[in-house]
C-alpha cells in the first residue's frame, strides 16, 4: 500500500517521505480500515522534528493519529463492526472508559504505533468508533485528537453548562472545537487571536467577543472587563509558557483551566498561588477515552455539528499540509485526503 | 393595596377573592417590590382546593409563588438591590445555596407566606434575584417555580450534556422549560402529549420527536423505538401515578427520572425494581435554591431564551386564569398582569 | 474435573448435582484458574429455583458467580496475570470501567456462563482481578458479587463520607460488607435485624445502633428517633416489597436509597412521592465493574479489612450450604471450600 | 474586656499588645460569645508581620480567626443558638454553602474584622456553628481555619475514599488534620517531615510511611517507590515554592494537588506541564464555608476525633504562642486559653 513515514532520527519536515508498505491484514479482534482522510495536529510537527520524546524518533513510523475510513475486512471474533462501517481509530490504544489505564499509553502516529497517513490501517475493534453519519470522511478525520481533547476538557472535566463563560485561546483545531462544543452546551464564549479576521470568524460561529492579543497584550485585563470583573469559568489553555500566567489571572472564582498545549513552549513561568483565593484549578488534559469519543459523536450527530476544516490537501501534498500547519495561519483543522 | 387571597378553608376556585390589604413596608434587610406580573402553577390549584396540605388552608393567604416587579423601597442594611432593580422572589425563603436547609421550608403563596398576586410584596433581600434584562415582567414572572424546577432537575441533578436524550412528559410549564433548557444544553428532546398540535409546536421549538399518548397509550414502547432500544437518559416526570411505571420502562441504562409532579395523582402503582439492572435512578425534585435561580438566569441571558407564555390575563381576570390552568389545554405558562 | 451443576429445568435445590466435566483449557487472552473457594448469594437460590429469569433455567450450568483461586495456566497474549497469581473473576464479563456496556450482560453462574463451583474455570484476563494479598481464598471468594454491590452503592454512587449516616437492612452478605465499608469511610451505621444477637454482633463491628424490626415493626420511626428526626443519608435496601416504603420514610433530606435486593419479593407497594420534598433518590444497583472491584480491593488491602464468613462448607456439602442460605440465619457470607 | 490587638503598621511580633476594649453587645441576628480558647495559624504570623496584604495592616485589629466559647447573650431574631451553646465562628463572614460568594471575603482576625484573641466576640448567627460536644474549648478552637481547610481539600474537592493514597507535607495544623481526616476516610497516608521524631508520631496516628525530606531531599522519588511507581492520589500542598514542583512529580494519574500554603514562599518555580499526561490537577483552597464546617463537625463527632494540640498557652503568654509558631517545631495546633 501507499503510505508516508517519518524516518528514524527525523529532525524536521524533510524526514517525511513517501513509502510502500505491505498491505496489512486484520488479526483476531481487529478490523482493516481503508483510510479516506487524515488530519494533522501540532503534535505531528513535534514528532517530525524529533521533539515529541526526549530520545527523538528511534524508528520509522507512519505519522498522524487522526484518520477516518471504512471497514473493508474484519478479523476473527469481531462483533462491534461490519464491513462497510465508517470508522475512526481512537488516539490511544486500550483506553475504553473510566480513568486512563496505569502506565505509559500507546498512541497512534508515534513509534511504536503506526498512524493514519496510509491507504490502510489495522485497528483493534475495541480501539475504533463509528463516525457520525452526516460527516464526510474529511470531517470525521478531524475528530480523534483535537475534538476529543476539547470534549474531555470542557464536557468531562468541566461539565460546561448553559450560562457558563468559556475562554478559548487561539483558533487552532482544539480551540475551534472547544468554541463549538461550548456553544452547543449553551455557554458564552470568548476567543483570543492575533488576527481580527479570525476573531470575526469566531464571532460568526457564535463567540460573544474576541480579544486581539497583539493589539491587547494584557488580554487578561480585557477578559476581566468582558466579564464585569468576575473572570471566566473555563479556559482552554493551549498556549504554554507566556499564556498560562495570564490565564491564571483571567480565571474566575471556582473556574477551571485546562492545560492542553505547549504551542509557546514549556517553562515554569506562571505563578499558581493566585488560584488559592479564587478556588480555581488547573487540569492536565491529553486526548481521552473511547467512551468520551462515542459520547462526543452522539453530541455531534444530535446537533449536526460540522467540524471546521481550514484546508484539504491531496495525498501527494502531505508535506505542504505539514508546512501549512507550521505557518500557524490556519483556522480549524488541516486535512489530507487519501 | 389591591390583592387577591384564598380564604381559609377554601376547597375550590370560589375561595379566591379580591381583597384590600395594607401597603407593606420593608423592614431591615428587606425590599419592597411593586409587582407587575405573576404566574400560575399546578400547585396553586391544589392550594385553592385545600389539597396542598393535609390540614387544608387554615388561614387566608395571598396566592401565587411566582411574580416579578421592581424594587420601590429598601429596608435598612440592604446591599444586594437598589430602587429600580427588576427582581423576582425565590419560591422558598432562606435557601441560598447548597442542599436544602433542614426542616420544613416556607414557600410563597401558601400559608404562612403571602404570595405574589398583589400590588406589592415585601421580600428578604437574600430571597430575591435580579431577573434577566431582556425579559418582560410577564416573562420573568414565569421563572421562580416552574423554570427553577426544570433547571434543578436537568442541570443540577442531571447535568444534561450535548448528545443526551431527554424525555419531557406533556407541555405544561415545567415541561416546556425542560424542553428549552435541554435544547440549550445540546440534548435531543422527545415529548409526549395528547395533542398532535402541541407536539408540532414542541417540534418547532427543537424537539426531535413527539409521541401522542392518546394515540399510543403504550408510549414507552415508542420511546424505545425512537432510541434504538436504548431508552432515554433523562425523564422529566411531571405526571404521577399512571405515568411513572411507564417512565421506569422508558429510562435507559444509567438514566435518571426526575420526580416532579403529581398531576395524575399519587399512588404506589409503579414497580421500581426494573431500575436495578439498568442502574437507573429516581430523584425527588421540588423547586430549588436561589443559587440555582441565579445560574439559570445567567443561562437565559446568555442564550436570549424566551419563556413560553400561553396566555396573559388581566389582574381582574385572575379567576379566569385559574380556570384556564384547570382545563389543562395550555402550552407553557399562564400569566396575570398586575 | 469435579464440579456441580444446576440441571436444566431446575425448580429447587434438588436440581443441584455433582458432575464431571472436561478439564478446561485457556484460549488466547484467557487464564485457567484452579478454584479454591466459592461463595453463595441469594441470586444462586433463585437460579436453582428456576426463578432467576422468566424462562427458567434452559440449560445446565455450573453455579455460583463468586470464587477465588490461583492461575495455573495462561493463554496466548495474556499480560495481566502470571501463573501463581491469586485471582477472582468479575461477576459480569466485559464490564471494565465506566458505565455498564449497552445491552444484556453475561454474568457468571447463570446460563450461558458457567460459574465457580468447580475445580477449574477459564476466565478472560480482562474479566479477572488480583485478590488482596492478606485474604485467604475463602475470604477472597466472598467479594465478586456481594462486596462489589455494596461498594458500588455506597462508594461509587453514594460517595459516603465521614459523618454520613448509613442504614443497612439485615445482616446478609451485602449488608455486612456495607456496614464494613461505611465504617471504613467514617460513617455512622444503623442496622436492622430480626435478631438481637445479630444486632449485638453488628454493634461489635462498629454499628452505632440496631433496630429489631420484629420488636419494632415500624422501624422507620426508630430510625427517625436515632437521627434526631433528620433521617439517614444512605440506605442499603436489600429487602424488596414491604421494606422500600419504610425506607422512603426513613431517608433524610438529599439521601439516597440503593435498590439492591428482592429478598421479600417484588411489588409496586411503595409510594415514591415522599422523595420529592426531601430531594431524595432511589438508585438501582446490580453488582459493578472490574474497576470498582479493583478500587475496592485497594481499600480492603489498605485497611486490612476481613470479610465476615458465617460458615465454610466442604465441597461435598454444597447442598447443605445452599440450605443454610435458604434458612436465612446467617450473618455474613457462606463459603464452600473447593 | 481584655483583648490583644495587632497595632496598625505592625511589622513583627512586637506589634502584638494587650489592650482593653469595650464589652461588645449583640445586635439583631447576632450572638455574643464568651471566648474560652483561640488557636494560631501561619496566617496570623503574616498579619503581625504586615505581610498578609500588600498595604500592610492599616488599622489595629484583634488577631486570630480561630476561637471557641459559649453563647452568653443573643440579639433580636436569633434562632440558631441559645445562651449556653458552645460555638465557634466561621473563618469567613457570609459564606454559608455552595461556592464562595463573589468578591473579596471578610475573614476574622484581619482588618476590618476583629478576631478571637479577646474575652468576648460578637458574631452573626449565620456565621457560627455548634462545636462537637465531646471536644474541649481548646480542641474546638483549632477547627475554623486549619481543619476546615483540610476538610475542604480532601473531602469536598478530593472526595477521598477508602484505598486512596494521600500525601501530607509536614506536620503543621492543616497537615495533621489532613492526616486524621484521610485516615477517617480509609485512605493510606504518607507524610513528609524534616524530623524522624515527628514522622514516628505521624505513623503512630495511622500514617503508613514517612519520608524525611532532609535526609531525602528528592522525596518525590521515595514517594514513587512507596507507591510502586504509581504516585499518590491526593497531595495536601502546604509548602509553596520549592515543594510544588516535587509534588507535581509525586502526583499519580488522575491525582489532585491541593494548593493551600505558602510557608516556603511564592514563586513561579514549578513546571505544571507534567500534569498533562497524568490527567492530574492543582486546586486552590482557602478555608471554606459554614456548611463544610458543619459537615466536618459531624464527622468529628461520629468518629470521636481529637484534634492534635501541640501546646496550650495562657492568655498572658500570647506572644510566646506566636513565637512558638514561628519556630516551626510544633506538631499540630498551638492554642491560647482565654
Amino acid at each position: 500500500m501507499r503510505a508516508y513515514e517519518i524516518v528514524a532520527g527525523s529532525v524536521g519536515l524533510e524526514g517525511l517521505r513517501r513509502c510502500e508498505r505491505p498491505d496489512p491484514q486484520p488479526g483476531a479482534g481487529q478490523i482493516l480500515v481503508r483510510l479516506r482522510a487524515a488530519s494533522l495536529n501540532f503534535r505531528d510537527l513535534l514528532i517530525a522534528r524529533g521533539k515529541y520524546s526526549a530520545a527523538g524518533l528511534q524508528q520509522a513510523v507512519v505519522p498522524l493519529s487522526d484518520g477516518a475510513g471504512e471497514v473493508v475486512a474484519i478479523g476473527a471474533g469481531v462483533t462491534r463492526f461490519r464491513v462497510g462501517d465508517r470508522v475512526a481509530a481512537t488516539f490511544f490504544r486500550n483506553w475504553i472508559a473510566g480513568p486512563a489505564p496505569p502506565g505509559p499509553q500507546v498512541a497512534l502516529g508515534a513509534a511504536p504505533a503506526d498512524g493514519m497517513l496510509a491507504e490502510y490501517a489495522v485497528v483493534g475493534e475495541q480501539d475504533a468508533v463509528s463516525v457520525p453519519a452526516q460527516l464526510s470522511f474529511e470531517a470525521a478525520s478531524t475528530l480523534p485528537c483535537a475534538a476529543v481533547t476539547a470534549w474531555h476538557a470542557l464536557m468531562v472535566i468541566g461539565q460546561v453548562q448553559p450560562g457558563d463563560t468559556v475562554l478559548v485561546l487561539g483558533t487552532g483545531g482544539v480551540s475551534i472545537f472547544a468554541l463549538q462544543f461550548a456553544r452547543l452546551a449553551g455557554a458564552r464564549v470568548l476567543v483570543t487571536s492575533s488576527s481580527d479576521d479570525k476573531l470575526a470568524r469566531a464571532r460568526a460561529m457564535g463567540a460573544a467577543a474576541g480579544v486581539n492579543y497583539r493589539a491587547t497584550p494584557e488580554w487578561q485585563q480585557e477578559v476581566a472587563r468582558l466579564t464585569d470583573g468576575r473572570g471566566v469559568d473555563h479556559i482552554v489553555e493551549v498556549g504554554g509558557s507566556g499564556t498560562l500566567g495570564r490565564s491564571i489571572q483571567a480565571i474566575g472564582s471556582g473556574g477551571r483551566i485546562y492545560l492542553i498545549g505547549v504551542l509557546t513552549g514549556v517553562a515554569a513561568d506562571a505563578n499558581p498561588y493566585a488560584l488559592m483565593s479564587k478556588y480555581a484549578s488547573i487540569h492536565g488534559v491529553f486526548v481521552g477515552s473511547r467512551s468520551m469519543f462515542e459520547k462526543m459523536n452522539s453530541a455531534i450527530t444530535t446537533n449536526a455539528l460540522e467540524p471546521v476544516i481550514d484546508r484539504v490537501f491531496a495525498f501527494d501534498e502531505a508535506a505542504a499540509a505539514y508546512r501549512h500547519l507550521e505557518h500557524s495561519t490556519h483556522f480549524g483543522k488541516i486535512v489530507i485526503r487519501i
